[in-house]
């Protein structure tokens, strides 16, 4: 029983170490390397080629090397076969320590001390408490709960929207649109947490950018496809935002024209904000496995019908 | 019996209501509308004029609107008065936060990302994790100890050098020159906490800077007259350090044409690390007046042999 890894980004070898730990009695190959493409039972990829996914006849169950499942074509894959995304605290930490960073360079106000500084001017304006900043997290699933958490233990005042009603204790989370109006209104910076689907796509536009605080900062740490890039870079320019930190594009690598790279008030990031970690992430890999071995519902498995 | 208040940086109103809370028998006057100089018990200032200094004649006791001292003229004061350093967890945490952002920024690789951007250039570049990240903390007194904290519990790998020989739980705590050597061979970023005193003036010389790791990261939070300026550049130029973040200066304002404003490595801040919070603080003030009233010891008593 062989495990089939694929990424054209991650260093398979510390996979292979973290797995061969955690799940001692299986293969694991790394594609092209197959001895034996009946054997496979596990894939665990990031942007599969179209010939892995041909080759996963005998496949019981696919692992996400990500949070989201978007890089995935299903359609590809044999009818039936579940896919669980990567849901592993390594990974939550990183977004979470990510979307702090963001918080503090707001709040503390050190993008602006950057501006000053080319110019040599010094503009003494200390900041008010992190109780005094809100800000608004859309999604709260597992990374979005992490994101919470360690932003509440760093004094800010949290509020979420999240479709499923999930609850989180300090946290005062909204649902539907009225829900969204209100937590646009009252917050300092608006964090994108939320997965690729049909009902996120194109979710920040004009109207989405009408809706916050003038002045209010901008983070989008969940897929490119949220954001009509024209009308964020026009929400910038007309000071309805204050800066935008982007780590997702439509098109990644973001092409080395696009204004997002030199706008002022643009931070870009090339989609480093949280990725898996072999240690952890191999232990999120085994409870798919033994999920599997044993006939228990898959942990974290993509529901096809909302998008996952 | 009156508090005299002084300073040319913060807002007289909120620390005027925080110490009425908290002291609620005691005047306070802002200077210069001083009804009854001989009235005056106590002074919390922030760079005391002349005039001022000269007007405490019946003082008992001046705290410092900072952590540091060194904007006090002790010559100037009537003799054998106590001062006490200002030490209350706003300002505590505010420095912490601000030493987190620095240490995420150098371990992340924000800066590295803003130097891409400028290019549009996508260098995926995921960091390792946090503890793998070494942070020396130069001073361990009370700001230290909360900077130690709150960089443990991100995850961050802490060690620490005191003159004093204090010890905290779960950080490795040098001393003396042959601790500082160990802990700057280590350290992927070193953090300057300490007061200004004749010892520590001129600390970060060319000598100090070759004994870092070569790529490390330097934050200065504790006083300019601890850096040789012209060696911490020329220890960026050859890459001996990977960047500097400053917040304080042997001259303040820093000069428009300092070359430190400009440097890509370095990032300056206008000294507003860490500021003492009115609610938070006239708490510190109330213990120094407290103890004035029941003849115990000051806390924070400004030790004149040591210097702080």
């Amino acid at each position: 029983m062989a495990l089939v890894f694929h990424s054209p980004l991650d260093d398979p070898e510390p996979w292979r170490r973290a797995l061969a730990s955690e799940l001692p009695d299986l293969d694991v190959w790394v594609w092209p390397h197959v001895p034996d493409p009946a054997a496979i039972a596990f894939a665990l990829v990031y942007r599969p080629p179209p010939a892995l996914l041909a080759s996963l006849k005998h496949v019981r169950a696919v692992v996400s090397l990500a949070a989201g499942v978007d890089h995935i074509p299903f359609a590809a894959l044999p009818s039936g076969v579940p896919v669980c995304r990567m849901v592993e605290p390594g990974l939550a930490a990183q977004m979470a320590d990510y979307v702090l960073h963001a918080a503090l360079t707001a709040q503390r106000g050190f993008d602006h001390y950057a501006r000053c500084a080319t110019v040599g001017q010094w503009d003494w304006a200390p900041a008010g408490a992190p109780s005094a900043f809100h800000v608004g997290l859309l999604g709260l699933g597992a990374i979005g709960r992490a994101v919470a958490a360690r932003l509440a233990a760093a004094g800010f005042s949290i509020s979420g929207w999240s479709r499923l009603g999930r609850t989180i204790a300090g946290v005062v989370v909204e649902g539907g649109a009225d829900g969204l109006d209100r937590l646009l209104a009252r917050s300092d910076m608006v964090v994108l947490l939320l997965p690729a689907t049909a009902e996120t796509a194109g979710l920040v536009d004009a109207r989405f950018l009408q809706r916050t605080k003038r002045g209010a900062h901008f983070v989008n740490v969940g897929r490119g496809e949220h954001v009509v890039d024209a009308d964020l870079l026009r929400a910038l320019d007309d000071g309805q935002l204050a800066s935008a930190t982007l780590d997702v594009f439509r098109v990644e690598p973001l092409p080395a024209d696009h204004p997002f790279w030199r706008h002022p008030r643009v931070r870009v990031t090339p989609h480093v904000a949280a990725t898996p970690v072999p240690e952890t992430g191999a232990v999120a890999v085994r409870a798919v496995v033994d999920a599997v071995r044993n006939g228990l519902p898959l942990p974290h498995r993509v529901d096809l019908e909302r998008g996952y």
